[in-house]
């Protein structure tokens, strides 16, 4: 039986993430999403909003097994978190080129810390390429309507956070 | 239960697609090392001679559980033996952008054809992020010993095949 | 009023292609998409058949204004036939890096041979992605359906020429 | 009729811009050079400068049609000035390959966003490849003489900005 | 004679940094490894520290001819320290893609500013393809051993530094 | 004394190759410009040919001290004329991502078969950023005068192979 973990920072949690959690379950036999807590950053979202928001999201992905698909957050280093749960792979999912060279960099460094640790890479569904949560948060800002980036479930927290209209 | 399959030409196998195959079958339950024949290319070995050095090597890999990774050979697309033998996913090694480009859009065009069907990448591992079959024949063909490239078991067979010595 | 080319080999067109002919045609006045005839490469289709099936596919993009788009073809340098044809511009649609660095030289180099001519790229449509002609072929050349990727009115002449059932 | 907008943030407008700009109104019946106001950033100009130093430079472009250039600034997103202003296209410089994909997503969500309005992109003169204003900013706070870099009449004020001489 | 300049911001100095001016050693006749300090940035070390850190880093690199190679810090401009010292070529490592862009544009921009001055690239050893010292520092931080990646002479420093442990 | 090769096919020798050389020869004491034979290729010029173009091409670059660079051919690996004649580095200019890529793959590999031998990277000059010796081939070959990207001293060996008047 495999673990994998599918890490990110979720601020807020995308259609193109839910896609890749969807996909590791179809392969591996339990996926936990894990938020990672990154001090140097100042997220939009707490942890806790972070992790409830997918739990919301992930619960609503149709045909999912739930069952096989957990929500959780961690500080400090990934592949730590990986070897207390008996995680043997994360997944991630790549957009671009400069988003596979960070990656990869990040892979193989994880590799030298565990090396029983494996890190695959997805990429995206087309329909999610251009998707990131700060360009999500960054139009929601104004004002438009981002439920065909995020799901309708979240909608209200997230425009609750980002949208400031001016008065 | 997760069936991957790693494609290849495999002209010949080497000691990069050794670790992928190792690493792949370390996640998923069952690995098939599937050469992929290719009508529009004049390899250096046939089918069955690559067949028949993947099997040679992948034997010899210390610590494989052997009942799970079985060698094959197909013709036609991936996504056709895919899904007459149940298979779920496919591994590639990733050694660099230009693979990555390539890879991605071999991705996208298989998940159109097959949904249900997931191709995930892996860093090469960075001992071997140099190493392609062409550059092996290509020193091998100078008479330089390679056996730091491939595995010693079919070292033989590949430069009784590309080196020629002068007389 | 400005004319601009569509340069290409379209051997043969696809979705992708009409995709970046359709929003050229919206933002330049009078659009020629031009068959650069390569005597370097053995095309799959004759000149007169790509300028063929192009017509076709071009006839039928809906809500086109059919009077401002053209379909010619010519042999030697691009730069050459935009002098004589008026035009000030090439469009090229761009899939990935691999495809801008080439594009890329190819338009400093244009720009060096007539500095009045500029060429402009567009993102490919994120559908149109992994879509090539040389794909499709191989897809074709197994015998499956590819009227998502190539228009339907030219589907039976590829199919035709590609496909060659085992008997 | 097709307006074209060239948006960027200008702090200040170097001669790479310029080019952009020049070659932009070479193919398109008007150019809107577009400053467009990020509250996330701290520039070195204010708003107001940028549009001033803009109008400067690009009134001194030989040749230039001035009639069909002009120079306007705004908060928000892109496409809601595009839409608001009958532009159907925005032009984009490119240096490299990690300008090309944070373009190439920003270009696809904008298509999202109005599907109706294009991205073009043109490859920088080789002369400025090299060139962005925080390249241009970092040299001139040394004291060097930039007017390679910068239109003429810009120069006194960015020095004036940027170079403190030790005392 | 070739004097040759390692400039980066070492903070810290690691492995991979040391790889490439042991390698810059064997092909120039002096080197001088140089802390260029930056004004916008907030090092962990500073100037003196990192310049006392490299010190002790290169006295212990084995077989090194430590009369060719010298370290130094300073301000302003690389051209400009490379023009006051007589040095003829700066020597970069490149990781990435990513990384060789910037670079490339950098070595662009100085060879305008200094014509005489080159900058030449090396490919980072493959053990250190995934180094950086920022990775180092984040390892570092959560207490982990990071002596595979940094020289033993300045772990005690690394670690007092970045470091604390929870009471 | 450092003497460095700047290896290539050089089919033929254009300008970009000359910067090349000449900044090489900047900074290195010797300098070898080698003619690879590719056994597997079928170049435009003969080796004896190529090494006469680069001789007459070299001889003109102005400032060159002539007694520091020769002109050589061989077969076989780089490495081994490397070891073979003293030479401690290779140069090989960059003109983008995907030279880099494979460069790279090179350079690490030659560092596995011959770990003294460096390869070092240049960027190429802007001018020539545009320039590959089958671009010249394939201006050339429809009549244009191509002296903008080769030496004249080699033009009218170059128009006689390659332009083909139809009569």
């Amino acid at each position: 039986m495999t673990t994998a973990i599918c890490p990110g920072s979720y601020d807020p949690v995308t259609k193109g993430h839910l896609d890749i959690i969807q996909r590791s379950a179809a392969i591996f036999d339990r996926v936990i999403v894990l938020v990672l807590i990154n001090p140097a950053k100042t997220p939009t979202f707490t942890v806790e909003e972070r992790v409830e928001l997918l739990r919301r999201a992930v619960r609503d992905i149709p045909g999912l097994d739930q069952g096989r698909v957990e929500v959780d957050s961690s500080p400090g280093l990934l592949v730590d978190y990986a070897k207390a749960h008996g995680a043997k792979a994360a997944v991630k999912g790549l957009r671009a080129v400069t988003d596979f060279e960070y990656e990869f960099q990040q892979a193989l460094i994880n590799k030298k810390l565990y090396p029983d640790f494996e890190t695959v890479f997805m990429s995206c569904n087309s329909h999610y390429m251009y998707l990131s949560s700060s360009m999500v948060k960054q139009i929601a800002a104004e004002g438009r309507d981002v439920r065909e980036f995020i799901p309708a479930s979240i909608y209200e927290d997230v425009m609750h956070r980002v949208y400031k209209p001016a008065k």
